[in-house]
């Protein structure tokens, strides 16, 4: 597909800067008769159409996001993605926007729902959720030139000063290693991770932020480590198991601290009463069991997509390439909430 | 506001049936010259719109069904919503329908949500929830003949022939009813229904099965059945509270009922294993630590209120007034989730 002329294009053509021919799309008042004529026969010639959907957001009046609701899943930690999406709607609808939802069977799925609803008029910009390495989503929204805003970063090479699109993420590293930190500070030593299979953008990281906090805080040789680094699918049964397996093997632990609240809870089912046991998320089954997790601020998360997607279209350009000192990333630090444990 | 006019206004004036004025509106050629002319008058007359957003509906094509998103708890059966929006939108996306979601901050803000929603033509049709007596949304809905379907019943009178609108629901009473004919069945009697305060359309029912139940299958008088009957706010200390303050009032019991999951988990916390509990709603929490549970299907209920809506749409007519013979309503059974339990 050619890409579609910008602000930039027009402006070259008829020698103005981006600001002129953004003046003389949104305040031609204030723009001489020559200087106007110039940039219009510009905008003719090329055959541009400044972004409909960046002047709705621009100017707040009706304009919609459009969302993935991820499939249900009967898992405990499924509750984040819906409380990201309540935290959006929320402040969305406060703004005047609005949220449109769909469901997609997987990223080429997403995609063609992506052109559906641009092409139709009924969605301005995207929200996507659940970002990975190499993310097709990102690179076809990118080339279409559709405003959008992630969930998470694009895990990729230098991902924090990744110029090319807005995102959000919870600094799942600090998590960790805010989690591991205050265990450590308790006395405890071997402290088991329970994670997830490798390569996974937001496992990694989480596993890093336990790792570096072990390797600070403790003496624990990197073999000592490895032995207690543990990587399993996510569920309650894959925690339980990887638990029992570890004790099975002769492997001492003190603690464990987890990828998500599913492990961690199969760890409480295995452990005794005096194993301290750190889940991820939050969710209304740590607090209905009493396990301390680390929570995502989502809220905090939904305002910064929001803040970001229409700093974008608020910035002074008329379509979407934004000005380079505009913020563009935001990692926000989760907290660690500690509990008393109701479940053995 | 003054009704606007329906198809059966148009017919009345220009003495013809409403499947002739539907016919002018969609199938003209099958009308004589004569009569559709005196139709096109009446239309006139009356000043009289077919529903654009009805007939988008019917022919499945861009229409776009807005439900409000409710507030976020952090309370263990808010997943109940999410779970109906997840099964809401996959199915809807799968017939060519659209979810807009928007919040509100009480009844009186919602309806200011439909009127905006409405005459901006961004929503064709809405799916309400939490339906309670004398709802001023669905009054107001009605008056304003805007497609709508209730996830609830009206809870008024003879609701279960309501003709005033379109509703699905689930039977609270027979979950209820199941749960403790269950329990008398493995040999208990004293069985105590831990429940919401009158009047609660959805709580006073599912209050009624556990009555029915007790009444038909064991001995108990009715000052016994009183004394077992708890009423509380929703919540996992209330419930706690409740089953401690009955303790303490040497009221003996064998096992409890409960209008949530939530109630459950706090009557969980306070008796032996010995006493079996059972929840409603079968939230992650119930899978979670082994509570038995009472599962909304809640797919069968999205299923249903698309069917309803868009056979409502599908019908021959092109407004909203369905003929006397479509179905209007569908009460679906819930079913009982036995597990071992994992809590004390």
């Amino acid at each position: 597909m050619a890409k579609l002329p910008t602000v930039l294009d027009v402006g070259l053509l008829a020698g103005v800067s981006r600001q002129t021919v953004s003046n003389v799309l949104n305040t031609p008042e204030v723009v001489k008769p020559e200087t106007r004529m110039r940039v219009e026969a510009a905008i003719a010639q090329l055959r541009y159409r400044p972004h409909a959907s960046a002047r709705r957001l621009r100017t707040r009046k009706s304009a919609t996001l459009g969302i993935r609701l991820d499939p249900m899943t009967n898992g405990i930690s499924g509750s984040v993605h819906d409380r990201f999406l309540h935290a959006l709607t929320e402040l969305a609808d406060a703004r005047g926007l609005r949220v449109m939802l769909f469901t997609a069977t997987g990223p080429e799925d997403e995609i063609r729902q992506f052109k559906r609803m641009h092409e139709g008029a009924d969605v301005d910009a995207f929200v996507l959720t659940s970002t990975f390495f190499d993310d097709p989503r990102t690179e076809w929204l990118i080339e279409n030139d559709i405003p959008f805003v992630t969930f998470g970063r694009p895990w990729g090479i230098d991902d924090m000063n990744d110029p090319r699109h807005l995102w959000v993420d919870v600094d799942g590293w600090s998590g960790l290693y805010q989690a591991t930190t205050e265990l450590i500070a308790q006395g405890e030593r071997r402290i088991a991770y329970l994670g997830w299979p490798s390569p996974s953008g937001t496992g990694d990281d989480r596993r890093r932020g336990w790792r570096d906090a072990m390797t600070e805080g403790t003496d624990l040789t990197v073999p000592d480590l490895d032995a207690l680094q543990l990587a399993v699918i996510d569920g309650v049964a894959q925690g339980r198991e990887a638990i029992r397996e570890l004790g099975e093997a002769g492997i001492p632990f003190d603690a464990i601290v987890c990828a998500s609240d599913s492990l961690a809870l199969g760890a409480l089912l295995m452990v005794g009463p005096d194993v301290p046991v750190i889940g991820y998320d939050n969710t209304p089954v740590a607090e209905a069991v009493g396990l301390s997790s680390i929570e995502q601020p989502l809220e905090e998360v939904a305002a910064g997509a929001l803040e970001l997607i229409m700093g974008a279209a608020g910035s002074e350009l008329v379509d979407w390439d934004v000005a380079p000192d505009s913020p563009r990333h935001r990692l926000v630090t989760p907290r660690l909430i500690t509990r008393n444990r109701r479940i053995t």
